[in-house]
């Protein structure tokens, strides 16, 4: 009998970030990731303002599955842009927490009308 | 004696996604995530576009804190995105785990060349 | 002999409409307008999303030769949206004009600020 | 008896880019043009962020007079920006007739499929 320990990390995020992190550098031809950091910031951030139109265009026909699917492209390349700039999911959700702890988003309250 | 995990990203964003799904119809001047809801899915729609164009402008300014910042509040208002349609953080978190299943993002790599 | 004025920005966008409009139908495996009519609405508006994000980071870059090629295609697309609306460039220039007519863009003065 | 020749140019988007140009420097209170460029690129650039996701939105409705709208201001904050950099709305059209010029949009031909 075998005990198995998770080959990696019991958070989500931060293994993404860790798979992610691991094809900089490979082999541009194999893998997508790779070519997006190997096409370097532009290429990355311009799928950030495609991925938020498919999000939009998604919740626009109301379709949840197709939502889903955009929302996590969306995160997936701000997770890749974050790895670009030496960054990870766990301080984006650190500042989200920082921001709840100002007493339930008092910081969002805050801000001026939309 | 207990041993105890500490909190992962999406035990975080399930409970952010709490407290904003709390925050329906709440008052909207009291609070910007009710005023959200109130003004409709057009309105979070057009923040999602808006925080995309942040985090790139961000980006562009090499400015790690401000990455930070600006793909919190992308996330923040996906999530708001996600609960007007009934959805949560775990879905697109699922939706994650499962590309990553498909042998380490394979479905990504099989994408048009960007 | 007769006098000439030399084309305006008007005539010259009705002439890009024009040769967009004609390419509506054609073989989508020889014009790249074709293929977008042919692709559908989501696909042109997943372009304009796109090229505003590319407007936004050439302009970061502080690029005018990448500003203007930017702008073009965003523009470009905007035309090409608006065909696929059975709109046309004069609708819009025409929008731009009686705004302009409320004494000096008193519209916008009015807006929410910024 | 005098005759009047028009106040200013035949080419709307000429005289649009002249009033905008004009507001420059103006009183950040009184004009929001005004208001646009006193608060720098970087907020210029988030409007063309938001109203590209507002012609997304529009377009989705099918609603063609908000897309008449939405693309009016697309283009307005896409020439406020171009006033930023130096630039004209006669750059862009230069642009857009140099690559009608090469035969019928050619250079889109070539691109790669959406």
């Amino acid at each position: 009998m075998t005990t198995q320990t998770p080959p990696t990390s019991q958070d989500s995020l931060a293994r993404l970030a860790e798979v992610i992190a691991s094809r900089r550098g490979g082999d541009p031809d194999k893998s997508y990731v790779a070519r997006l950091f190997h096409k370097g910031t532009d290429t990355i951030l311009k799928k950030i303002g495609e991925e938020a139109t498919e999000v939009v265009i998604a919740a626009k026909d109301g379709d949840a599955q197709k939502i889903v699917y955009e929302v996590a492209d969306l995160w997936f390349h701000s997770v890749v842009a974050l790895t670009q700039f030496g960054l990870t999911p766990a301080d984006v959700i650190a500042e989200l927490e920082r921001r709840e702890g100002l007493s339930g988003l008092a910081e969002f309250a805050s801000r001026p009308k939309t």
